[in-house]
Parts: structure tokens; sequence; C-alpha cells
């Protein structure tokens, strides 16, 4: 397939870079200030290189991405929230020109998830955005192909922000200000950490799947949420001597989205450690279905990316 | 679609239980002596009453599934090893005329892998086999989505009477006769656990793993297999002095196949409890993802033969 890919940031350019390898060309490649295009597929290596030089992607306007012969839109731009624009307009133009739609953005699938739909039924053209939850876990493609009405809850840790700081302050009995200084040294956390630490980011997540069981209904405001930044170094310790730890776990059902820090056994399932994710499927009649695995960084997510677009019906 | 399900046993059962909560008819329900066929739908409740009740399922010869207008043909028949007669000519017949296949049966999968490849090839119809390999846990489209290429080696447990009997072995300090019986007893273990307990249905799946991984060239003759039959309960403690455990793992990549007890950390991934089975998909770019759940048992391998007939294109 012919990948027209927005945005630029580590997921944009890993899904540049990996699609070769996966089958597909890229014919288009934009940030908000310039686009790389050619229909018999851009110089990928080129452009990062250029990208990551300060320079421009290319010499055309972004603007110029959508008149480009392409099959399937890459929405890697950054997630905002509310009316999750410029990316929701970006989905909006792709399909009603019948084109294909994969998200790595998670603001217009959390946010306006029925106009998403509307749309799609309206337009030869799907939409997928496997890659919106849980990074490179196929957490949807698993709940799609149970189908979703034989999937009861979802439930899990898909923070990986969050989850590093309670495993550092866990081990090594640190504060939370200390071990997130840590953390943005490392690069686990952004200078602006705020959508990871106050569990937004997870909140946008379940809010996602919540969406997809029960067909719609569930925007951010709906969520009951709670980060981790008040939790004192004693609480961790205290769960220690009880053989339990404190992780930001989230759960999804068709009736409800609740983020916050939970009490779960040290050795458990949830109990991940570092920046990992991990997603508990309850499904009807198989039980329950664990899957963790990385849940962030460029080609990991680009993987689900690929993923996607692999799924898509020929247009 | 249309489904004709040879086999009627757990996993025939619950495919014909489950088909119309996933939207699917069944046409045709036969076990080796009898078959409820009927182009409008069998009364799949009625088959199985009789079934379960020690009756013929229907009053038709199972030849006469063959001349029946079907969509699917799910192969739930015995495993076989060697030739994996009759199941191997089942699927023959069906891709022939231009059907699609979708197995439980492991034997035409791991011993006649390139036959089937070569049989699919001339056929409009497609072959899929997620529930050959780790019952309700999506090993299989895990790996296809992520391509196959793309995957570097897959680990795990998927045997759960073996793991069930260390489970046991190692919490309650007793041998291995006495938990066999205690297995058997519970229904866990069959009156002939052999394949399970010598490590032979663990490396059935393994070989076919290999044989997805590497595009063919595997078969049960290729692994190296040993069981758990020779473990003294003392392995268990020493190793658990040293805060370990042993489990029956299994490994495939494109050059190998192994199955034998492995010492694991007692709190790692590998240590799952009871029956319950996992995969490690080792990925180029995706890290480690880890996969578990109910790797066995009626309902459970059902919705992974589901979840194969919701992927198979229209005919």
């Amino acid at each position: 397939m012919r990948l027209a890919i927005l945005g630029a940031g580590d997921v944009g350019r890993s899904v540049a870079d990996l699609a070769d390898e996966y089958g597909h060309e890229v014919v288009a490649l934009a940030d908000s200030t310039s686009a790389g295009i050619d229909p018999d597929g851009i110089d990928v290596d080129g452009a990062l290189e250029r990208k990551v030089g300060g320079d421009a992607l290319g010499s055309s306007d972004p603007e110029d991405v959508f008149e480009t012969a392409y099959d399937v839109l890459v929405e890697a731009t950054p997630t905002t929230l509310g009316d999750a624009e410029p990316g929701f307009s970006h989905v909006e133009r792709a399909l009603e020109a019948d084109r294909h739609v994969v998200l790595a953005n998670k603001g217009p699938v959390a946010e306006r998830y029925e106009e998403l739909q509307a749309l799609e039924a309206d337009s030869a053209g799907s939409i997928r955005f496997e890659a919106t939850v849980g990074g490179a876990i196929p957490v949807l493609s698993t709940i799609e192909d149970e189908t979703p009405q034989a999937v009861t809850a979802v439930r899990g840790v898909l923070n990986g922000t969050a989850n590093f700081i309670l495993t550092r302050m866990a081990a090594e009995g640190l504060d939370y200000e200390h071990v997130l200084a840590e953390a943005q040294d490392l690069g686990v956390a952004e200078a602006d950490p705020t959508f990871d630490v106050d569990g937004t980011d997870a909140a946008l997540k379940f809010v996602i799947l919540a969406n997809v069981l029960a067909g719609g209904g569930f925007a951010l405001e709906d969520a009951t949420v709670e980060g981790i930044q008040s939790i004192p170094g004693s609480a961790l310790d205290l769960a220690s001597e009880d053989g339990r730890t404190i992780r930001l776990i989230g759960e999804a059902t068709r009736e409800d989205v609740r983020v916050g820090p939970r009490l779960v056994p040290e050795n458990g399932a949830l109990a991940v450690t570092g920046t990992r994710n991990i997603v508990q499927i309850e499904t009807r009649h198989a039980g329950s279905l664990h899957s963790s695995g990385r849940g962030a960084g460029g080609p990991e997510t680009a993987t689900a990316v690929l993923s996607d677009v692999g799924r898509l019906p020929p247009l």
C-alpha cells in the first residue's frame, strides 16, 4: 500500500523507516511545516536525515499531501484533546476521499468516536487504530478477533512512564519527585510529564477501549481519573510488607472507565516492571487473556501501525 | 459464513454451540459415524443433546458433508501423526472444492505443512489454524500481523497438563505419579496422558510455529523433545531453594524446535501456574510480546476457531 504519513515524531519517522520492510511505499511524509512528497515513493533515508538534522523534510507544503495519490493516511501527529484537531480533520479529509486511515493519534478516537464511525460508514476507506492503545501489544486486534461482544472488560497498565516511576519508587525507596527527575533524564518521562503522571494518557487509552467495547459513547470527560503524583514512598513500603505494590491501573467496561493507583500483588500479572505495559482481556468463553509488551516507542508503535495497514482491504 | 464441522468432541461441539453468537451458521456437524446436515442450518441444540446422550448426531453419513453447500470446513477431528489422516484428506477435499478450511487438528499443519501450502495456493479457499497453537491465546494471528519475517523466535509453555503437574509437584512436594493421578481425576490429564507428559503435544505446536516462521520445513521428527515423566520431586525442591522452578518449555526459531523441562525464575513470566499457557514472541522492532491465557478447553479453543472464521475473506 502507498502510505501518506502525517507526523514526523518518533512514531511517524519509524513508520517511514520500516514501511519498506513490511512491503509498503511511503509517498508522503509531513510535519507541521513541510513535506516530502513523491508518487513513486520518497527517499525515506534522506527525509529522515534532514528532519533529524533540523532541516525541512522536503520541499512541499503539508497541504499538498491530500492532493497526492495514496492508499492509507497514517495519522501520527500529536494527540490533542477536546476537538482533537487538527488530527480529526485529517482523518475526515482522507475518508471523504475514500482512502483508508490508520491512527497512532489517540485524540480523534477517544474524543469523537461516533463521528469517526459515521465518516467511516460513508467511505470506501476503513479506520484502524491499534497503535493508539498499548504500543506494540495487539490489544484491539485481539478484541476484534474475539468480537467485542464476547469481551466483558479490559484492565491493565497502559502508561509506561507512570509504571516506571512506581517501579523505581518501590525498588529504591525513593520519593516521587526524585524518581520523576530520573525518568526525565532517561527520556522515559517528557519535560512536561503531566499527561503521563496525572493519568490522562492512560485514561485516553481506556476510553478508546470502552468505545470499542460499547460501540461508542465515551470521551475523556467520562473517565474517572486519578494520577500518581500524590503517592508517598511510605505507601509503597507499607504495601510491600503485605506482599503488594502500587500500579496505575485502568479498567474499561461497556459502562465505565476508571484509572487510578491500585494495590496489586507484588508478583502478580499486573505488577509489570519498568516501562512495560500489560492488558488483561476478560472474555465470555475463553477466560482471561493477558498480553504484555512494550507500550511505547517509535519502532514499537510503528509495528502496530504497520500491522493495521496489513489488515486493510484493497481499495 | 456456513460452517461444516468435522469432529464432535469438546472443540467441535463448542464451535457448533457458539457459531450463532459469532454470526455464523452450522450446516453440518459430523463425527466418525454420523452427521447432522441441513443447508439452512442444523438444529445445533438437538444434535448436541443427541451426541452427549450417546445417540447419533443426525441421520446422514459423514461422507455427505462434502456434498453440502458450505463456506468453511472446520477440521476438529483428533490429531494424528505421520500422514495426519484422515484430517489431511478432509482439508484436501475442501480446498479442491475451493472452500475455506479452519483447523483445530494439529496433525496436517505440523506434519504436512508444505503440502497444505501447495493445496492452498491452487485453491480459492484459505487455510487458518489459530486453534492448533495455544487455545484461546492469539499466537498465530499476532505473528501474522507482525509479519513472520519480523518475528525471530517464539518460546513458552503450550501444554497445560504438563504445566499443571509441575505446578502441583512444586506446590505440594508430591511426586509425579501422585500428581498425574490427581490430574486424571480432575480431567486435566487424559486416561492416556502420553502425548501431554512426553512433550509430543507441545512439540507439535512448536513445530507448527517453526513452520509459520520459516514457511515450512518442519515436522514432528525434526523436534528435539524431552518430557516430564522423569522429574523427581527433589529437583523442584532444589530449584525452589534457588528461587526457580521447572516448566516444560518449548522454543521455535526458523532453524530449530526444542521442547524440554527447563529451570525458570519462580516469579518470572514463564512460570505460569496450573493449566495456563504463555507464549513469548520475540520481534525485531517491538521487543518481546507475552501472551498468556487458557491453552485448551472446548469453548476456549472454539473462540480461536471462530476468530479465524472472522478473518476469512468472502468466497
